[in-house]
């Protein structure tokens, strides 16, 4: 019986625990934080820091494989230690890329896929340089560490000195062309040596920089959705995933931008981020797919043959991100679902079992599904209203 | 935050235990085995016997409601003392009634609901005495402990004496018509103060007295389907079920048979029996169903309104049981799916983490769509031949 080692113990690597686990193996779980989802609810979990090498080393050396639940792992010695012994999926490479802005813009450069135009800045003198002309609009990023927003910072014309010194303080940071947004997609891609898959597109709108909903399928023409499909497969073999990427694209009007698109009609389309692993995004193939993301990737860990995810149906699925500030609106440390006696469309709700609702920090999902995008949307958007009153 | 205590650890708990921690609660399981399959993969694990009236106690002080995955629960002193202090659902009185094949007929008879025609004996005398003059073709049922097939007697002419009184050695049986039978069904539903909802009807094929395969939508014409759907929710009011209630049919041909049946057109249904749980032959709405009979459950037991099942699309669905045989024809303790490349229709195989596998144990399951019901049985049965090949 195989052990699957999981470094994280969040939502993400908690559902993936449940995959694996239904597939039979066993599941053994790494994280510094002891309130870690996975703590109250897996049997095995090993609560130590990323810096613990011996405590990591014997984590190891139980797992047959291992994987990580977000990129923010600390590759340390302890990590790079790990990687020689046990078998990581996706490699330590993708992580090393994935995990820094500014080596993920170089290696899209250097594989010549789409990407927003960049420069990067390894001091505060040279952000300053390349800030007094880069063409604006533009967006300074901190190369490590930003999700959700955080380490961002948006010029339209002058530039703010302190807030461009605080961001460039000892860090390497990445200017890149603000590009005229149409929407947001992902596309999630599995890779083993029995073969590679993509789910179908999802379209994400984001509120203050945290992802809101995500509607499947995109709406976006046909021709773009197939494009971006090629590209997230293209992206995933420039790296050799073995494993899952989630590609995060730009759909822009192509326009004057100076950024290398990929048009297609009057689209352009750009490479943003990577995540080697499940994506919030990906939520939605639960409910959606004939497979879902943990599904898929629990398959690509345990070496079973993988089999390309299919819509379950015609409808349109909206995934709608459930944050902290619902609880605090509702002013219960239990959230109170009784208004989902109105709301039929949603097929679930995953809470992930976190004590501690704070602003902003997300706590659980939905997935509504409609016969139009406009109905999803709406009775997705509707749904969390209901919700924050309160039933 | 909630917390459910579940009594019994297999592969029925541990999907439980899953839906009802995706619903943001903690779960406790009970059971006796250190090597359930609960034990693998849950943090919160008691291992105590049944009869262990301490060891429950304080399980049950931790719960706000506990459930059970089995009725062969033994309702000691401890569970009685646990039903007292903690809420059971559904509660003790349906458990002892669905434990008890002859209290069983008796409930159905007594709320004039359909049932095969009976009668009881509680000792070795009477029962000899009913088998002499009983119409014949008969089975005989032990009242307890019997399922899969095991503690009956299938009785079609003479009677074989000696094996009817080692049924009824100490033991109290029940003798039961043998219909002429079309088909068996079954039908899940769900219940609450906050209302009831049931499954669409599954169709249940047997081999060798064990579940061998589920077919959704049954098929039935659909006024017996409609029937069949009254019935279980009837069946479920009159034990006043708070939680899930399987209710398993037989389809036979009206005709000459002498029992209590509802005839819809020239088929007769009764009631077979009744399991206060989720049950193996709704292992098929993981895949085929907006809701699984799991998810249904959490949100009974968490107070969460319900919602009713519906299928996902008009396909066909079909679940297979994998029983240890398929692990000792491959003759490898881990089940090698390289096969599932070949069948794409196969949505999930579910393994349940099980180390031992003995012949006719069940070890695991799958669920395969096609676009009719022919197409589905096939690839279903192709599938596990192929398993049993190996790839």
């Amino acid at each position: 019986m195989k052990t699957v080692g999981i470094l994280g113990g969040g939502q993400l690597g908690t559902m993936l625990g449940t995959a694996i686990a239904d597939l039979g193996a066993r599941v053994a779980f790494y994280d510094p934080d002891p309130d870690a989802p996975a703590c109250h609810r897996f049997a095995d979990v090993t609560v130590a820091p990323w810096s613990d090498g011996a405590a990591m080393a014997r984590f190891a050396e139980r797992c047959d494989v291992i994987t990580y639940e977000m990129e923010h792992v600390d590759i340390g010695s302890g990590l790079r230690a790990l990687a020689e012994k046990t078998a990581l999926r996706p490699s330590l490479h993708v992580l090393e890329i994935a995990q820094d802005r500014a080596r993920e813009k170089q290696h899209l450069r250097a594989s010549g896929l789409p990407h927003a135009m960049f420069e990067i800045a390894t001091s505060r003198e040279a952000a300053r340089a390349i800030a007094s002309r880069f063409p604006r609009p533009f967006i300074v990023k901190t190369t490590r560490g930003g999700y959700d927003g955080k380490g961002q910072l948006l010029v339209r014309d002058d530039v703010d000195l302190a807030l461009l010194d605080a961001l460039a303080e000892d860090a390497t940071v990445v200017f890149e062309e603000a590009l005229d947004l149409v929407t947001e997609a992902s596309c999630i891609v599995g890779r083993s040596p029995r073969g590679e898959v993509c789910f179908p597109v999802f379209e994400n709108a984001h509120a203050e920089h945290i992802l809101d909903v995500t509607v499947l399928p995109a709406r976006v023409p046909s021709d773009v959705r197939h494009a971006l499909e090629t590209l997230a497969i293209e992206t995933a073999r420039s790296l050799d995933v073995f494993g899952l990427l989630t590609v995060e694209f730009f759909v822009a009007r192509a326009g004057s931008a100076r950024s290398k698109m990929l048009t297609v009609g009057d689209l352009g389309l750009v490479v943003n981020e990577l995540a080697p692993r499940p994506h919030n995004s990906g939520h939605v193939t639960r409910k959606a797919c004939t497979l879902s993301q943990f599904e898929l990737l629990a398959r690509i860990l345990l070496d079973v043959p993988l089999a390309t995810p299919e819509l379950l149906s015609d409808h349109t699925y909206a995934m709608g991100n459930l944050l902290g500030d619902v609880w605090l609106d509702q002013g219960s440390a239990d959230l109170d679902l009784g208004c989902l006696a109105d709301y039929p469309d949603v097929l679930e709700v995953v809470l992930y079992g976190k004590a501690d609702a704070r602003a902003r920090r997300k706590m659980g999902h939905y997935v509504c599904r409609g016969r139009s995008p406009d109905v999803a949307l709406e009775r997705t958007r509707a749904f969390r209203e209901a919700l924050r009153r309160r039933a």
